[in-house]
């Protein structure tokens, strides 16, 4: 068996960062879960972390990070995710805390231990891995790869232009795009069109096991938010989207691009500015630009009904 | 037989809006035709439309506008359209001139005279036609509609976000998109889809008529520059695009929205940023996402054969 | 003697403005008057100046000009000059009406009557010089000097960093100060310092003089509103430090600089960002430090009690 | 005798960062010494500060922080320091090491530890106080007072309206200045005319003493060096007015501002928007006006002579 790819999750959970840090666990080595600001608050991201690690008997360190951006307030998303950042389902309180050390620090200290084999994955505000990168100048050289959810090749939900989470904390995605080392980046243009269907929640309600049942509620509730509020028709699987690689390589297609962070517009702060026909020097990550929607879908769902 | 359609033409030819200008000249009541910097100089861009009205025998008259945006630089398109703006076929130099009244004087004195009955159409940078608006107050609500051919709901071409022609003048383009009148926009995500491939340069080409030949020669200029330059493999349409639904209404589908002009952006100044979702009392504009391409270049190739 | 400057006055009357006409006209060979959105609206700055033009019997074409600025919304000074933009005496309604011709045209054709010898002075908002600069790109050359009222090299006043009458249009500004012409600035960092005091205004006042009565009131107004609104000990001059230059060169001290207009800043946007110590090739104008203030109000208030 | 007030301070050793750290430690309880980029890159100003610790025998725990702003790229001054950020003297290479802990985690900790009590005194781009801010949001309630060197309530240096510490971090500088604290601020308006002339350098350098000797050899260099790149007449000590006010209390006058940072203006990024005229309720620093010049440079001169 091949060894499994070496993953730090950096996230604010959010029923999308739930999957998430699922699927990650079941195939990879996670071996750090990192809570900023985002969906919710960071105390309700911290905890809903803790929460699924627990409930899916994950054992992995939750470090918790910033509250807000670099600059500005911190923007959340209630109307997708309630005001827990994980409601539709009672997720039993986690009875772990945190671990004391900062988010930033315990990014510094995987990369540092596992130099050249670490993947970390943003999938909420980039604003740890920032000051991360800021903090401690060799970071981006012992990385082996940032994925980031994030970002549009096209059109942007908070924003017609951005999207929520480099929307978030643009400065913080300036510095991680301008960081040099390897980035993958998964955006709207390929998320919004994978997700749950209503077909695929009940499949994991009526499995009857206990973490699936579990999921569903959550989906169905986050389904039904987002269709309020963006009119979508699946409850799109964002954040997995970003760990899919690592496992199966093939379901996401990429393209070397130029992504540039658009700090200062009237209209289009947070905006990712991808341009697919740069120079190859200008290049800076490569941009999904489309999934092989269905058997991702299956994917995620076979693993998550691998939990008890 | 119904009414022809009024409509004043705002132009920088440019390829494209030769094309433009014959189609409307055939099946519209063409009232003038007004002229700014964009594809090429303005002094090129009215020789241009004064030579293709002579050409064709178009019987109007030709003002000249502004040589440069109201803010900044002139951007020309000579990668484009060549040095003169007409590249690629002997056009005669025309035997007129251009009146002697100012564009955007034409502008508001053919919308008082024609009061409630005048389309603007706007198929370069929107220089003249901001001024106009600006210049007389009431003139937004002298205009029956603007339509324009400029922007995108998606990727630029210019940048990577920005279309050339609001580029070239994002300010202007802010002043007609606030202006209150009725506004119809076509943008690249339609008419870099809409636009004559080889077969019908060679259709044009092989008739053996006079207009039909000279432009075939144009046709395969800017086929071979739009492949080098933007990797197109047809020769984009884009500009008869915003004259098309005044004599083929169904050819084009347009969606209720609100576009707003990014003048600030470090990476996305002149974007327009289409809010396909706002609200009823938000919209601006009626925006362009799909094209029935096929038939749509047919009508166009089937009324340049008409020119003798 | 000398011959008398020619010059073309481009206002927004407004109290300042009013003295400013007075002196130029008495003074100067004062060519036309235009008139522009600013101290009050268009319709009302129009009217002022054909008012104050008819009360001192001076004999100018006045034509009006632009309503608002070429991006964005009008902006008036009504806490300072009142809801006419000349409250505080009952200045007697004009006769007459301002010409037909449009601001842009009067200062085109003024300048192209008198290539080299014409000072247009720009003491309001600079939309009408800035469309006549783009309309006409020769302008430019034919104009001997443009003096402008505006800006400062420290503090501004409608916000901490901009002054009123660059404010109201920073992009029209920004055309005018890169049209290439040679330019006088003086800003507020010295109109600030030369005003009428109380006392000023009761010299006017108890002189019986029909003009200069109508004034002190006029300005017994504007100083209280000075006062309260910009804590001022002084009803400043501005507008008439423009014009000072051409009959009495050294009441003003000027320096060589740069100046930049900011278009884009968050707190800064209408800012004229002066360089005194730019190099010889970057500079574009001529920028007032400090007046000989005494003397100058002291031939302002002669200048004023000359009329009948 | 009163209790002395315990300070931090956040340093780019630079010239006058050197006098205000040997002005602190006499006068003050300075906890720790943090360092940032600025004057010269982290690593010089992280042994300067080492090296004049050593000099004078200062025993603080120096902590090395960024080495480089939040958004973009580093800027240094070797223009005015010197290519190793203290040009001018052979200042002897420190035999000690920084601590191993984060200038961020430093300042959190020291706050922590003396909560109400302690001063932060931020002299150099502002960017590790600001990811303390934000790393830990009880820090700002857990200050007495923030005091910073940098800023202007008129003119800059680096750019005609930015000072040198606010332009290399306005991302930062914005936090600090929102983060609620109590602010004081001294600015180019009061620092660049409170400096060392000639005769004061003289009198150092003739005292024979060997910290007073060798920082008159430094002083020379910077003399000479703002001389020539700002035309000043004097060296000015900029960093030391921020610590002014807690040994003389009366020695520089404040007054109740709002201060904005912008951060995206094209000519005046890192500006100090100063509203000396704000509501109380708008007020978040107290910003210097004037110094009493010369007994405040006695004062300085007096203290470096009492070092050994």
């Amino acid at each position: 068996m091949a060894q499994r790819q070496k993953i730090l999750i950096d996230c604010d959970p959010g029923h999308d960062d739930a999957v998430a840090l699922l699927f990650a666990a079941h195939h990879m080595d996670l071996l750090a879960v990192t809570t900023v600001h985002g969906n919710a608050p960071l105390a309700d991201t911290t905890r809903n972390a803790l929460a699924v690690a627990e409930l899916a008997k994950i054992d992995v360190p939750v470090a918790a990070g910033f509250a807000g951006p670099l600059v500005g307030k911190a923007t959340h998303a209630a109307s997708i995710h309630g005001r827990t950042g994980l409601d539709g389902a009672d997720v039993p309180p986690p009875t772990r805390k945190p671990i004391e050390a900062h988010a930033v620090d315990v990014i510094v200290e995987t990369a540092r231990q596992h130099r050249g084999e670490l993947v970390v994955a943003t999938i909420g505000p980039e604003t740890n891995l920032a000051v991360a990168l800021r903090r401690e100048p060799r970071l981006a050289g012992w990385l082996k790869e940032i994925t980031v959810m994030g970002g549009s090749t096209a059109r942007g939900n908070v924003t017609p232009a951005a999207e929520f989470n480099i929307y978030c904390d643009p400065e913080a995605a300036a510095i991680v795009f301008g960081c040099g080392a390897p980035i993958r980046m998964v955006g709207l243009n390929v998320t919004r069109e994978t997700g749950f269907n209503a077909a695929d929640i009940a499949r994991l309600k009526s499995s009857g096991r206990r973490v699936a049942t579990l999921i569903a509620d959550l989906m169905a509730f986050y389904l039904e938010r987002q269709r309020r509020a963006q009119g979508l028709l699946i409850a799109p699987m964002h954040d997995v989207c970003a760990i899919i690689p690592y496992v199966a390589p093939n379901l996401i297609e990429y393209a070397d691009a130029a992504v540039a962070i658009e700090c200062h517009g009237t209209y289009t702060r947070g905006m990712t500015v991808c341009d697919l026909r740069a120079d190859a020097a200008q290049r800076n990550a490569r941009v999904a630009v489309k999934s092989d929607a269905r058997p991702l879908i299956d994917l995620v769902l076979d693993t998550i009904l691998q939990y008890a």
